[in-house]
């Protein structure tokens, strides 16, 4: 309910704007006795972290994440765990000619209309910076779900489009997502894209993308339906992280043009085990999880701070055209990656709560 | 929270299964002193009914709404509104043979994991006829909206693609939808629609679709970031409804492949007033809405009833083939259409609420 | 946050007026696999049914209830249990005359005010008819309660004072409870209440009353901290009772002249097992259960309709004076004690849902 | 739903235990536009704050509140304002020895027995010192309400009974509240309740109280009738404060013995507007406010740190007799006065927007 919270039992709520002092999350619900420390939760940031090559924003942070609370003995005690990381390169000068201009593509106005008051240092509070909480919450969940289902539960994503060049899927190597910047999965695909998003950078422009998300060897029955269905929620988080305007599931828009005896995953027991020969539904029938790889993949609008000049209005109603300077993604696909890697792995342990107490009665008999 | 209900100031808790005595919902939070009859909302259930077209399943039911609380003398009261529909054409003996078997594409088997004790006549709880307390709360959701915007906020949505058949846009007609069985805005399309879901029948298969869903006339301001967005609980609202895969917000998918001044909406002052000259953000920036219109597509996938055998297991873990008699609709976007537009309904109500609760005073200073 | 929904996960949501066509609820949450019938709520329902005795109100309601979803073949499903209960009985020409007439100590004023709109017809929604939807679900709760934890987990409630008679505790029986219609465990003090309560009906007049609620052999660690406290939730659900205007736990508001050593409840290991020495806490430290019975009280005002004249307004702001005539409870302290015992059985089915939620694991290991 | 926050709306989430580095809290929907900084803040900070009487614990924080987001130019932007305030005098080691001795009346054995993993440092969560972030929350909501509803509304609480010592009624004086350091209204009562508690001290023992808090000139219709009436959630917010055993609201227990015409509260018109002739009701009828003072009532414990022996046991099973050193509160009743006022005021601000959301409509027709 809380608009600035996500999940119900595994509940994280953010705070924070683009250039106040800092950002930061509480993270509420989480089992108690997890071993945690920042150690097991800075790499991720580090992985997301701004300035690392010349296809992110140049902002330079530290993200160093501080825990505040909940954790005692290097163990989580069931208690909120709030998680803070200082803005130390804020630089707001860079944005006082934004303050009454509304950046096309943006949420200025939308702010403006709804709220009235607007902190436009740098977009506040709808900044990207905000997903920097995301993942820091992610690597809590990373943590539980380690403890609760062992290390063959993995979650991971992979740029896999940008613009109109998408990876080669016989090449697909997750190893190599983490070798370049991009989160390639493929390395030829690696190199094409930094000679677009040079291209792309040097018109002053910035491109879109497509991301894929997926969450290996995790338990069958998870989601809540009706209305708290896996796929419905998922759809959600991934829906809600800063540009993003698609989300399919499996085999997602593929499905208008399939027949049904195409479409549903044939059955089999294989070694005494239930064994889906395929997963177009990507893992979530009836909005649970079927025990499959649980795939995922959005679409995400190419940055809207661009140096090209569209035609926009100010806040006193005159007509304007804005271009906007400072130092941005050219493809905020990019940085998109760990954050929907960390939205999975929230929505997946608020989800292994959730079955667990509804379910842990019979399943336990 | 609760996992049967959606919506957080106008809630709707959906209870019942296919074949049990009746389904219904209760609407809570809804404001008072709206004028509210079973004539508002009845004619919602009856576009949604089955058994009018050969293209929708052959069950014949009344679907006759009643309200059992909320109204007092023709208004409502701000009081829950209990809304029941009684489930007439139940004929479960139809279903017996699959007590045991689960079909594929169904969410027989994730239940079975999940709950461990399922009510398999006619898929139960997960069955689509669930989406007639949907419509009906839809019903009083446009009842709020005409009362507190006027009739010039309307909420549409049509079929347009039928397997590989996409409607001609050029064509495009909304008073159309209401002239064919098949929600086609195009009345060329339609018939070719008809022609191949004729075939599919013949086949005893069946076919996926897309449906799109649009709100106009609805204010700037709607839509709760950062995470009750009015996209992503729009995408939440959508991929939840039965067999939906992929949901996607104005340009959608296509923002992948675009560049930054092609994807900004250009804004301008016409007549003193904001007007953006594009829309490919779909109504929809930084989870906020702009005042523009509010469009959505989604896909939804085959019927997953049909009468070609698939492999699947049963209960006792034994290897056998599946097909599935009965009375399906052999393309379930049909019946989406009118869900899609409850759902559009009963989010923008939510909204306005929230947006309300949060909002009016400084706007009435 | 559904305003009329009570619990989080073990989640009723309730509807109807006193004299609609029907009352009910929806419980959403519960666990599957537990064997429910009609036959395991109605007894609790006669239990709290009108007419019973000389001394609650005379209106006749057979108060049947049907379970119209989320069991089959006798067992829960784990989907929404919806419940209803006909109004049989509603006779509203009784209280035509009151519709602009707001009797004092009723709501009737508050609702006018806040709604604008008002079911007057017996109090309509906040008739304390509403109660049995609680106690409907308080019957679904037992059964979960006797599932997961057994039969020696009991919760009993029992009228413990009315006007100024309390009962002799020396005397106390709690099978005494079920013997008499005034569910006083003292035989003694019960015809004295008799006595009083004839009385107090002859001048048309109406008394308050104490009531006491008790659950044993609940589990320790139950309760959410530190805003979802086990005695902060039994607080607000017993005060959201109609007609209660005070609640205690355990010695409640002795501790005011208490030292701190007379008010710790000292402990000590007996057989092996923690055992506390006394009760003051009322088996709640820290917003969590100790283990020890969980103990309340609470009181409840004398029924505000009485044929006693009180000054009052109409809704066209004349001064009146009103009496209330119609079939009322000389002491609506009686019939509350059905209802404190199935909200104190719905709200610790919650917390052992909560508790599994988050600590099921940390227990497992 | 979460555990560790409060309200719907205005959504306080706290977080943060006693020793360590920082507490704090997120507040969720405050409306923008309103005047705030630290300087709104830190007033009620320090009149909650530690150190300031021989009366109070010893331990010295200077509880400097900081705002880390949510604020822009001077105003709240509607999005969440953190608060934080860093422990600067934290000395654990007091502490050591108490690691696995469970402290009688404390919540040391609950939460060791629900999480397992307990942060013993001072109480850890469970801590008094978490209320100095209601404290801080209850700033916010205080500046939310002189915007919205003006300087008349005003939230005030007292300490009314120290162990057997009840103030005079007659010599009742708001003013003299913040005059000494025991929030009492009665200058006379104050000077006994020094000597009463210097004796306490110095028997190394500690003694219960009552608290009064009382809210006037807020509007009728506050409240969300059947389970969020105001008295239901005020009685949560109040029982939930450490150490609450009673609440009660307007005559409270005194209801029990009164006849129905003496607890109603007559209305009369006076000069064109509603007026109640009494206020036995607590300002609030069907959970909804009258308009009259909202007034409630509460016992809180004598403070649970003692020096005098209580026989215990150890988290090895052995019986122990446990004293308390340290520097504790010989009544915390005292301290309960400020956060008594700060839950009042948040959950008056939170039922403001609620109302807000279902009924301006009406109202504005």
């Amino acid at each position: 309910m809380s608009d600035n919270s996500f999940g119900t039992l595994f509940r994280v709520t953010t705070w924070g704007e683009s250039h106040g002092p800092a950002i930061g999350c509480v993270v509420d619900g989480c089992p108690p006795g997890i071993a945690l420390s920042e150690a097991d939760i800075q790499p991720w940031l580090d992985r997301r972290r701004p300035g690392q090559s010349k296809f992110t924003t140049q902002r330079q942070e530290a993200d160093q994440v501080r825990i505040l609370s909940g954790v005692f003995e290097g163990r989580t005690t069931g208690t909120p765990i709030s998680l803070m990381i200082e803005n130390t390169d804020q630089r707001s000068k860079d944005y006082s000619d934004i303050a009454s201009r509304y950046r096309p593509g943006h949420a200025d106005v939308t702010y403006d209309l709804k709220y009235g008051h607007r902190d436009y240092r740098g977009g506040g509070r709808s900044s990207a910076r905000e997903t920097a909480c995301r993942v820091a919450a992610g690597g809590v969940a990373r943590r539980v779900i380690a403890e609760l289902l062992g290390k063959a539960a993995v979650i991971r994503a992979a740029l896999v489009q940008v613009g109109g060049l998408a990876v080669d899927r016989t090449r697909w190597d997750w190893d190599e997502v983490s070798r370049n910047p991009l989160f390639c999965p493929d390395p030829v695909t690696a190199v094409e894209w930094e000679g677009l998003l040079a291209s792309v950078r040097k018109d002053g422009s910035s491109i879109g993308a497509l991301v894929e998300v997926v969450a290996e060897n995790f338990p069958a029955g998870l989601g809540a339906p009706l209305y708290g269905k896996l796929d419905a929620e998922l759809a959600a988080a991934l829906m809600g992280i800063n540009g993003v305007k698609a989300v399919e599931i499996g085999e997602g828009f593929g499905v208008a043009t399939l027949r049904g005896e195409d479409n549903a995953d044939p059955m089999r027991m294989r070694d005494g085990v239930l064994h889906f020969e395929r997963n177009r539904a990507g893992g979530i029938l009836g909005g649970i999880s079927t025990g499959q790889p649980i795939a995922a993949r959005f679409a995400i609008k190419p940055t809207s701070s661009i140096l090209v000049p569209v035609p926009s209005v100010n806040r006193e109603g005159e007509n304007i055209d804005v271009i906007t300077k400072g130092r941005h993604d050219p493809c905020i696909g990019i940085r998109a990656v760990p954050v929907a890697e960390a939205m999975m792995a929230c929505l997946l342990v608020d989800h292994l709560l959730r079955d667990q107490a509804q379910n842990s009665w019979h399943r336990g008999r």
